[in-house]
């Protein structure tokens, strides 16, 4: 593995200076907000599972078809300790998602992915995207949510993965790297769309990022730095993957 | 849950008195025979990682999706521990899995569900049959390879969730109780062909029960007893959902 690229690094995301966890049982709004993370992120990841055991299925070789499995069923895992969180906070994790349920089948049923490389790209580059905006956010919530999002983000190891198999496709077939770059830009655009709908849908969510009366949030010039870093991050992984963004 | 009838007693499998732990350094072919299980058992993990999965998406509510997901996620843990299993004894795990695809890969797709309770029956009569099965097998091998067979089988709370689920659907629609029960035959029907073939292929694997020239089996009237037995224990969880065998 020593021909792959370092991974993105994420600790340059802006931590706002104002003590997030002191305000957590002040503001319902706030609590609001954190529950939304973790019901959009328990969502994701039930998502995730069954997108991965779709993937599986499309595998070349046995080994491969292990690797998505083992995957597939950390996504379970992550389900069972986000739940686990909200239990902590006294909200169902059942009704936590289910505000998340359209945008996430709709951004599935526009994104499923007809080839094994397809469905790689879209695990690697379209969960990598939505992996930094929830740490974008992750930054505004109490620090023990803040630290399971992050866990259960994190995943390396799936990353050297999807650039080993895309990189070798690609040099065993350089037309294959056309075809990827569309569909990668396809997929960050269907994300987007699916987030403006989550974003005009749900206060909550969104206040953690802009902020109330009562609590520093970013200001415009920051969200906009924001959506800098996310491109970046992006452009970055494509490039990883000798793709154009 | 109290309407649910007690769990089928699997204690009554007859342990040989022969000391099989110490046989195992001895006797190559027995050693073969204990790989031969965990090679069918961790293949037959992955097929029921899938096919959870599968049975996920046909779920008629988010919280039986995520219940059946939470199965199909406990199957790759059980499917890691057979590996390092496996490890401990020299083996590899996809090598291990080698003579079992074409089997288990003709048993599903000839018994692929159409519907949820379909694939609820199946999870629950052709898996416990199955399970039965590879009971009286780990009779016969070393104590750990035993308990790790033991403890990746027991299920208790699966069985319940499925006998929940079949009663309540029969109670709401008594004529589902006669297609299932034509359903609960054509599994085990195509479990036994299939292990039929397993048995006529992997001799190790078949002088497991039946012994060799220097390590008594079983005996003719011992397999027949342990037909007996699984046949038993499979019209008692046909019972159970208000079944006939």
């Amino acid at each position: 593995m020593s021909d792959v690229p370092a991974p993105i690094e994420t600790s340059d995301i802006e931590i706002p200076e104002t003590g997030a966890t002191d305000a957590l049982a002040d503001d319902e709004h706030y609590r609001d907000g954190a529950i939304d993370l973790l019901g959009v992120l328990a969502y994701g990841e039930l998502s995730a599972f069954e997108r991965l055991a779709e993937d599986a299925r499309l595998a070349p070789t046995l080994a491969d078809k292990v690797h998505i499995a083992q995957m597939s069923a950390q996504q379970i895992e992550h389900f069972r300790r986000i739940r686990s969180r909200l239990a902590q906070l006294n909200a169902d994790v059942m009704v936590a998602m289910q505000p998340f349920h359209a945008p996430f089948d709709a951004f599935h049923e526009y994104t499923a992915p007809k080839t094994w490389l397809e469905g790689l790209l879209k695990a690697y580059v379209g969960d990598g995207f939505a992996a930094d905006f929830y740490r974008e956010v992750a930054a505004f919530v109490d620090a023990d949510t803040r630290t399971l999002v992050y866990e259960v983000l994190y995943d390396d190891e799936h990353a050297d993965f999807v650039v080993e198999r895309v990189l070798a496709a690609i040099a065993a077939d350089p037309k294959v790297a056309g075809r990827l770059a569309l569909w990668g830009r396809r997929l960050v655009g269907e994300a987007l769309s699916q987030a403006q709908r989550v974003a005009a849908d749900r206060d909550a969510l969104t206040s953690l990022l802009t902020g109330t009366v009562d609590r520093p949030g970013m200001d415009l010039a920051a969200i906009s730095r924001m959506f800098s870093r996310l491109i970046e991050n992006h452009t970055k992984r494509m490039a990883t993957l000798g793709l154009q963004a």
